[in-house]
């Protein structure tokens, strides 16, 4: 087991009505704000009352507002730029993300921005380790990026396309985080079936390690595993069943605030070449990485099976046939049949991306990530390059 | 799923050679302490050299340090008082516990009571809830009370032998746990097999629970069960096996913390039948455990065997009959044979308690908890008699 660091500040307050506490965590736990900046999505928030019952809850705690909505999946930093000016304009002193990932990732970026005299981006292009930021608070509508308990934030630089996500311990963990499972109902189908994918992936760019004896971290990250894939098929047959989207809320929480990390090098190959997939096409992020976990999968199966074999066993149900490659790949067929069962593209041609451009995909992912990556398996530019044909 | 609230906002350092960084996790979270009390138990800390580590690191980050020594396990009111005396006399800002659980509980008991101008034993009587409290910092040495990542404190009151269990979701948390598994290799082998049977019991309170649908719960409290049986024996075989004693150590922590309890009702019957005994026969907190958790399944076995038969499927490995009666009975069967297997006691008598006054443990139980006890399965007197009788 490696040494470590971990704490997960970030106060859940989880349940139904839980929305109508925001104004009171916000003053208790964002430094009693005067005006906070509140960042939305598209309209849905919108349309179904919660950024009414958020403002109103607000405002009844004596806080004053100023809005931002229309944050688009993919986030790009010309918003954060107008959210860092919009901040300074009127006094700002805290940020408040009522939606999914790119909301509360833009929040991030904003609170990270305002108090930085220079360029926010530098801190994406590692020039810098994120030391202070706004307080952020969070009310949370997508289970999927896990943003609300992390420490990330994924931008894309439009000039180049760079989608980059930045890591920080504690400046950019939120200070609470509302999750009412309710507010899920709406969710359509395939946004649903994407943030599963997106939170598996979470759990499994930690699981997949050259680590060894990190059982306790490994059986927890199973068991969590395990209870996505049971609970997954409940919300596709019944949306409004509170308790499959309970718990589909709290896994996609649990799956990125760290736990499943402890002690452990983790990989990340997968996200990285996803991130080049949906900055290039625009894929959705939790598509993009149902393409391409089995494609990785099976390029590991071939070179490093030991863990895929385990995945197959302890995650995927696989009998064992003492044979790691031949169970990898058969748990990567039942993988791809879950990611089938809810709706979800196993192949770029399924994921609408005919006649990908390899070489410019392998190109950008090792201008942006270095020519060696990958923390269970390193991979170079033939390797990656091989992944990405694996897709097709 | 109920509704909850989470958060642990303890900052964990875990690894080798982290002691040494006491004093700059103190000056960082402690509030920048002039002068702090080091709470330790016995001459093994002293004589580790561990103590002197602590210190050094403390007054090399400018700290002045108050100590108190001599903590004993069931840790009582006196130690508590005099601590809270020490403090008040010498301006101190911070209590810091070198130890186990008996010293970081007294640890926080010291750090309540000093703010506090009335008895601190109004808090463990229930007339008032913990608000603020010094802050404290922690070095571990015995993986077993999760005492590190809590906001649990559990005192004896010498008059009368009440063993009280406070429980503060964020008063009493530590600020930061420093966490060494090489700390833990002189552990003997029986204190060793205590804290295991403690840790594992803190997920079984959580785990026996009458709320439904709490899979992610489940798969992590399962998870986390499976991964310290299958590493104990290797503690056994080779106590200085780094990684394994990495992982109980770890795994006490996130037996603990809360995560294995987040949205439903917790059970803790069993925990309180065991201070009862352990208030009256001063026995061992572990060693009660596994004497009394056996005792508490067989009777659950025959009235609510649902989750019994759960335990022993998905924990205790036992292929399902698909009777839960019998399932259940198998699983305590294996959960005997594992504590045996590590030395622990599983009836009164191996616990050196032969005719144990179960009238008086009965009344005493009652008396500090209720008429009716217990959240998966509510209890009488006469039912907790019965469990009393099945330990003998």
């Amino acid at each position: 087991m490696n040494n470590f660091t971990y704490c997960t500040p970030t106060r859940y307050l989880f349940g139904r009505n839980t929305e109508s506490e925001t104004g009171r965590l916000a003053k208790e736990y964002l430094g009693d704000p005067r005006k906070v900046l509140v960042v939305s999505g598209g309209s849905s928030a919108k349309k179904s009352g919660l950024l009414d019952c958020v403002t109103t809850s607000l405002r009844n705690a004596g806080i004053e507002i100023v809005g931002m909505e229309g944050i688009k999946p993919n986030p790009t930093d010309d918003r954060v730029y107008e959210g860092i000016a919009l901040c300074r304009k009127h006094g700002v002193e805290a940020v408040i993300g009522v939606g999914g990932g790119s909301v509360i990732d833009t929040a991030k970026a904003i609170a990270l921005g305002v108090p930085y005299d220079g360029d926010f981006w530098d801190f994406y292009a590692g020039k810098l380790t994120p030391e202070k930021a706004l307080p952020i608070g969070v009310v949370l509508t997508i289970p999927a990026a896990g943003s609300e308990g992390s420490g990330n934030s994924v931008i894309t630089k439009i000039d180049g396309l760079h989608k980059i996500s930045l890591r920080s311990d504690f400046a950019l963990r939120p200070k609470f985080a509302v999750m009412n499972p309710e507010l899920t109902y709406t969710l359509p189908p395939y946004q649903t079936a994407c943030g599963i994918a997106d939170m598996m992936a979470h759990v499994m760019e930690r699981y997949f390690t050259p680590t060894e004896h990190v059982e306790v971290t490994d059986g927890i990250s199973e068991g969590l595993l395990r209870s996505i894939i049971a609970v997954a098929p409940c919300v596709f047959a019944n949306p409004q069943d509170y308790d499959a989207r309970a718990n589909i809320m709290w896994a996609g929480t649990m799956a990125h605030n760290g736990i499943c990390g402890c002690g452990r090098t983790e990989d990340w190959v997968s996200h990285f070449m996803e991130h080049e997939l949906s900055a290039v096409y625009d894929v959705a992020h939790g598509a993009g990485l149902a393409v391409v976990f089995p494609a990785w999968l099976t390029y590991m199966a071939n070179v490093a099976p030991a863990r895929p074999a385990r995945f197959a066993r302890e995650v995927m149900g696989v009998p064992s046939t003492f044979d790691e490659r031949t169970d990898a790949l058969s748990g990567i067929e039942r993988l791809k049949a879950f990611y089938r069962s809810i709706g979800l593209p196993v192949t770029l041609r399924e994921l609408g991306v005919e006649n990908a451009d390899i070489s410019l995909l392998v190109k950008k992912l090792h201008e942006n990530k270095g020519e060696i990556i990958g923390g269970y398996h390193k991979l170079d530019a033939e390797a990656t390059e091989e992944i990405y044909r694996l897709m097709v």
